[in-house]
């Protein structure tokens, strides 16, 4: 899904400042303050092409919403995406989040959304599956005591995975959906992979956890 | 599955009483006396037609076998598929588990099938399926502190139901596998039922779980 890489994304990404947040280290714990109200905030790691949080940033206007996004000339349409949707409560940025808790504050975020991550299928890549214990502990720590962590993708073996993992770690596993399109969810936000993925009839897994084990 | 009643029943399984225990709440705490060897214990809940605890009996002699089943007109196909297998370590019972615990003393049993269960879709019968709270008490108090519980089900819906009552039991997730037949599991031993199903390509969940958690 990666694009060629623009020479002029710096440029365009600067001058998309009030949506791409340019020093992301310095707002650790005033993450607030950068949206026009105080209200949730949630984050989207690994926040793609962008039809997902400014899909939701329209949905819900009564929440803040922060996405993710490591690769430059990928976060670019998530920039353009988040302009077209005409919403004020979606912040960008372009960061490796190799530790959420260099960014966020302990109890600063509300809810967390991992979206078609990377499955890292084999065995010796085990650490960087965003659901390896490592990655947990960090949105432990970022996360409200009763906080939840929404997974959704189309890879089985990272979903079997992921649903042993949190259990391993003292989670709750408070909903699972093995075929999300089968369900008439109607609050349901596609991501652009999820969109090609069903369209093949393939089954999306979805699963939603929270650390009150 | 069910088949015509049959009125010869009654002296097959009494006929059979070498496989079929006739009093089997008379053997709390003494279970082991009815095989050859101690060995650790192995109950399937709904042993339908028997294939599986036929082929397990089999599969794995350093194991004792007990299935229960219901419906009388069906176990008496377990029976004969015991009595194929010409295994010596499973035992069948023809009850209504109503209360494992009027059956089964504290941690008398190691290992728990529960291998496609009505899965009671409308809500207002959940309290019949077989993962419902009330059940794992049962499971938990039968069951040795490491002892663990494997379920196989092609229903969808009752596997999601089922992740979410083992979490919220506080009981911990130890592997799901959410195609059983993609995986070639040479030791994967298929009731009549995961035969039929899994035949016309539908996939099989099955997870493992234990009370450690």
């Amino acid at each position: 899904m990666r694009l060629r890489n623009k020479p002029w994304a710096d440029d365009f990404l600067q001058e998309n400042e009030a949506i791409v947040v340019q020093e992301p280290f310095a707002h650790k714990n005033s993450w607030q303050n950068l949206f026009l109200q105080h209200q949730p905030l949630h984050l989207e790691i690994g926040t793609g092409k962008g039809q997902f949080i400014a899909g939701m940033g329209n949905q819900h206007p009564e929440i803040n919403f922060v996405g993710i996004e490591r690769v430059k000339s990928v976060i670019v349409g998530a920039v353009k995406k988040v302009l077209e949707a005409e919403t004020e409560n979606v912040r960008l940025v372009n960061e490796n989040a190799r530790d959420l808790r260099d960014m966020f504050g302990e109890n600063e975020v509300d809810h967390l959304y991992l979206n078609f991550s990377d499955p890292w299928p084999k065995t010796k890549h085990e650490k960087r599956r965003l659901t390896y214990h490592t990655f947990l502990e960090q949105y432990q720590s970022i996360l409200k005591p009763d906080g939840e962590i929404t997974l959704k993708t189309d890879n089985q073996k990272l979903f079997e995975y992921s649903l042993v993992s949190f259990s391993h770690f003292g989670m709750q596993i408070e909903e699972v959906q093995l075929d999300l399109h089968e369900y008439s969810d109607p609050l349901n936000v596609p991501t652009e992979y999820e969109e090609k993925f069903s369209g093949k009839g393939q089954p999306i897994y979805r699963c939603r956890v929270s650390f009150k084990g």
